[in-house]
């Protein structure tokens, strides 16, 4: 099982979100759009044991986690304007502490980073922090084995990581990686996550009669 | 300098598409929209080494061939949105034999598969086909150095490459090569094979006051 969280410094919390607009108006959302593509899909599907917790801080408030379940995911395609019509609609489910259903496989609940990365640390889970001065994945993956393949790994947005979300990440113990020389866009830095992973650990893929996800996205 | 050929085999070749339906009416037009966000982009603005050669197959007709140029490219984000438009524009320049500018950085004339096939291997560069079964490029990238930063690379969509195209790239000494167990989304696989080639010639950043892209698409 990994999980990524993803931080959307300006992601909207509210309101009905434009599918036309998600750069702009939306708080560079199609940054977190494409991450969810590039963490739950591969040619033949999705990958099922894979969860993205979007963290949204942007206006109005108060923050929100929006969470992309792969084993329960329905109606996500790999475009980027497929996610923000499920973010859309997450955001339209009133939010309270607990987590709260919006389409098959989207939850959403108020929260950010803090309330995840407590929780995630209370079960024990490697917590994985994604910055150029890191450790490089490919000498440190083959340690622990299997470790990497149940981290969950947090990332910045377009604006990467904020001073007092990075205190909170190393106050946590979360290891620092880094991914080669190459200063990579979000969406672009999980794809080689997985790569690194699925070397060591190909995924397993899923029988189409028990795909959930719609026809059109099992390729591409 | 490398290339990218990325076969949409049912990219409509003509018309105004639908920036709202890149994945319906436009032919899985958002797959090659995904495709030139991976290959042009990184953090810090964009690879001005890298063409992207997008062949559309799909209706009306003739095929077109739309370039994407890194050197010369401007007005382009990494939303799929802001690559869908560009295309939009271009298939509305009246297309010929010859290459016509469209917006900067992107051009359009009439051609497909054999045409770049053709021409790619007058020049000498090595052409490179990715298959599930082809040479593992972990193990054969440092066999030759710097021979897999300037080839030729050539993916299919989501309906992958056609037998007729497959026989095109066979007869043109074609190498195959295989990304690693995981069957991998086309954007997926440009971003590794850019990791792959980055960690033997990291890229140089671009200066920022020279940076032809968008501020907002400096990063991500």
């Amino acid at each position: 099982m990994k999980d990524f969280i993803i931080i959307g410094n300006k992601a909207v919390t509210g309101g009905k979100i434009s599918l036309n607009d998600l750069p702009g108006s939306a708080g560079r959302m199609d940054v977190l759009c494409r991450c969810i593509t590039s963490a739950l899909f591969v040619s033949w599907g999705m990958r099922r044991d894979v969860n993205v917790h979007l963290v949204l801080k942007g206006a109005p408030g108060p923050h929100k986690i929006v969470r992309f379940c792969g084993l329960s995911m329905r109606y996500l395609n790999p475009d980027e304007r497929s996610a923000g019509s499920l973010i859309q609609k997450a955001l339209l489910v009133p939010a309270g502490d607990e987590e709260k259903p919006s389409t098959p496989g989207v939850f959403v609940r108020n929260g950010g980073l803090f309330e995840l990365v407590t929780e995630f640390k209370a079960s024990g889970r490697p917590l994985i922090y994604l910055r150029e001065d890191g450790d490089d994945i490919r000498k440190i993956i083959g340690e622990t084995p299997g470790a990497f393949d149940d981290a969950v790994y947090v990332l910045g947005d377009n604006r990467g990581v904020s001073e007092d979300d990075e205190i909170l990440l190393k106050d946590a113990g979360a290891r620092r990686i880094s991914l080669g020389p190459a200063p990579l866009l979000a969406s672009q830095c999980i794809s080689i996550i997985h790569y690194e992973c699925d070397r060591l650990n190909p995924p397993v893929p899923e029988r189409r009669a028990e795909n959930g996800c719609a026809d059109n996205a099992a390729s591409d």
